[in-house]
């Protein structure tokens, strides 16, 4: 894509109640846009990223045999009442009626709706087991919103829900989520940690959180120094690891994934029942699993930063390589940084070129700014056939010769 | 994907609200259910159509140079207050308060938002032109929602905003648009009409309407019988055709499609300027483009299916081939069908396999409700080195040697 003709509407302006640097970098550079008081517009890269991330969540829960469904988000109130969530969850539920009087509310979460689904449709144990998933619209009516894309009203969230026969099956379905997890946080580039957590609203027998270790995190977890295990504070009270008895260290971290065994809870509620093979009713019992979709940007960027802007990770970069003209009147440059772009594009590597009217200082300073992996500078030194190519993490500058740079772009996408 | 694994609740049970044939077929088909007056659920065969369905558009939106953004659902009162449209809409649009008493609503069409984006972030001339949209939820309180997905309440709309220096220019990329609206209605397989259309709460100065073509369509339609014109019976209550006095006919249509010539209306109301090239501010000149994406499933729907069933055509078909064991005791054909199952998926063609442990003629009235273009039934006379194709339009059988069948299917899909 070329940057002439895509909105990306960078600015040196802080926003004004922007603590958080993936908050701030993310306006920034033209990622996203607020309107109001915890709630974004995705402007063209943020959508981009938001894909991205997107289709690496959905590729790991199709391979692990999830389908993709999309329930409505404008919900009867009538679902959350028979459950008796509607009180427990407090003014952070939406309510509203609708212009017949009729009481609905906006989804945070679709616990009710999804057992409602399957109530309608599964009525044999020869059905199960099903995990159904959707990535899409939540809403948290949050008191303070805040910190950005990390704690907005409006959100992307992947909420998952899984229906077995018994409580083995479930928790068979429940490690497979928690590997299919890892796979998801790993592909994404994120140092993460999975901790023991309380169930909080959600309910349910256990559960464990994917915390993104990052010093901004709101939450504090113990992890032990020698093995794997990791706890929210929440539910670690010792001070000695309960598994090998080595030292717990108290460290920050993003809550971007959470999965409960859930149990009966609401199909108990519900009344959502299935036949089993003696032809008896019993409850489905159930798993859900959740991801912060849209918190996930953020959680990359507190990460992956520095003190000149956001540094994506090779699978929720917009693009994989930027070519920066160094000046736009020079026609060799041109030239030369078009023919690299096509042979990019024709290679299905995704690629911007920054055919900018502007300032060198000004291009690079976006490209910092924006944090694609690497950029391909095409400058003074083309006459001798050397170009330059920056990588965005470590600002180290290699001089390439024009005939073997091909070959050291693929090398690094 | 294999039929036993996936959630597919196909069912004789005509939903008693239900009078259109695609409202119909799509639940019992189990693409889709309804959980409250106007409201769906897209199950994973209707979720897969809606994605091959949004792929298609922006496909042809990318090519043409759109980028895709994604607004915020719950957008501020005061937008609309600006606009001065929060009257006029009346009771479709859906207002309520958040926790601390601040209006909101639910966007049925993102006008004011979008020129809300646009005005903070481009600045000058330089930066346009520039068409955004995105492909999102509305929400639309209809007094009376009928015709399943036809006129639900929440929808999937793909809704584009162009901005411009002149007139000229969106007139340039008004036309483009029709193309590009064309290209995608075709590649859907769509049989529709592009006629002139009234403007409505919308506003602007021109619109064209994209109908496709169904006895159910709740709008009439005059069309040339001889060229190309056509005009909704609000604008046009002439006899003859004003391009060419041939007859003009009357038919019925669904309106799928909506573009629209908007000027200067939203940008002078939400005083949304751009610095024109001797430096002077100058609304932007707009333009607004509206798919009904859900919509459309049931229009192709309307247009494609017998007295069995739903027909999809190329494009928006769940899968391309299905393949039906006939006998899954019989485990020659179970090795036959997995065998070209892989075979298929491994040259990236999507397939349904039908592994159920049910009755051949169960297997195909499914095949025939769901309406997936081509069937291969693996059966009898296997033992002859022959299997059977159905082709789901016509419903013709044609037996095919074991040996050929791959070459076969390949040049049906």
């Amino acid at each position: 894509m070329r940057f002439s003709q895509i909105l990306i509407p960078t600015t040196k302006e802080t926003p004004n109640d922007a603590s958080l640097v993936s908050h701030i970098y993310l306006i920034r550079a033209g990622f996203i846009q607020g309107y109001s008081s915890g709630l974004y517009n995705f402007l063209p890269l943020g959508k981009i990223v938001l894909d991205k991330v997107r289709a690496v969540v959905k590729d790991e829960l199709d391979k692990a045999g999830a389908m993709e469904v999309s329930l409505g988000f404008v919900t009867p109130s009538s679902f959350w009442k028979e459950s008796g969530r509607i009180e427990k969850y407090g003014k952070e539920l939406l309510r509203f009626e609708d212009r017949h009087g009729a009481e609905f509310l906006l989804s945070p979460t679709n616990e009710e709706s999804m057992v409602n689904l399957v109530k309608g449709s599964v009525k044999s144990y020869k059905n199960l087991p099903l995990n159904l998933y959707q990535i899409n619209l939540k809403f948290r009516d949050e008191i303070r919103p805040r910190f950005g894309l990390m704690r907005g009203r409006e959100f992307l969230m992947k909420d998952a829900y899984s229906f077995h026969i018994d409580n083995e099956d479930m928790l068979r379905e429940f490690n497979l989520m928690e590997d299919t997890y890892s796979r998801i946080f790993t592909r994404l580039g994120l140092d993460f940690r999975i901790v023991e957590a309380d169930s909080g609203a959600i309910g349910g027998s256990g559960s464990k959180e994917f915390m993104i270790l990052a010093d901004s995190g709101e939450d504090t977890i113990k992890v032990c120094e020698s093995c794997s295990y990791g706890a929210n504070i929440e539910v670690e009270t010792g001070e000695v690891c309960p598994k090998c008895n080595s030292k717990l260290n108290e460290t920050k971290g993003i809550e971007a994934g959470h999965i409960f065994q859930l149990g009966t809870q609401y199909s108990d509620a519900l009344d959502a029942n299935f036949l089993d093979n003696n032809g008896k009713a019993q409850p489905f019992v159930m798993g859900t699993y959740g991801i912060g979709v849209s918190r996930l940007l953020a959680g990359i960027i507190e990460q992956n930063h520095d003190d000149k802007g956001c540094i994506w990770t090779k699978e929720s970069t917009p693009f994989s390589v930027e070519i920066i003209i160094s000046n736009i009147k020079k026609k060799e440059e041109v030239v030369e940084a078009t023919k690299l772009y096509d042979e990019l594009k024709s290679k299905g590597i995704d690629v911007l070129l920054d055919d900018r009217r502007d300032r060198f200082g000004a291009k690079i300073k976006d490209f910092e700014l924006i944090g694609i992996p690497t950029a391909v500078v095409i400058g003074k030194k083309l006459g001798d056939k050397l170009v330059e190519i920056v990588d965005r993490r470590t600002l180290e500058k290699t001089e390439i010769e024009l005939d073997n740079l091909l070959d050291e772009v693929l090398k690094r996408v």
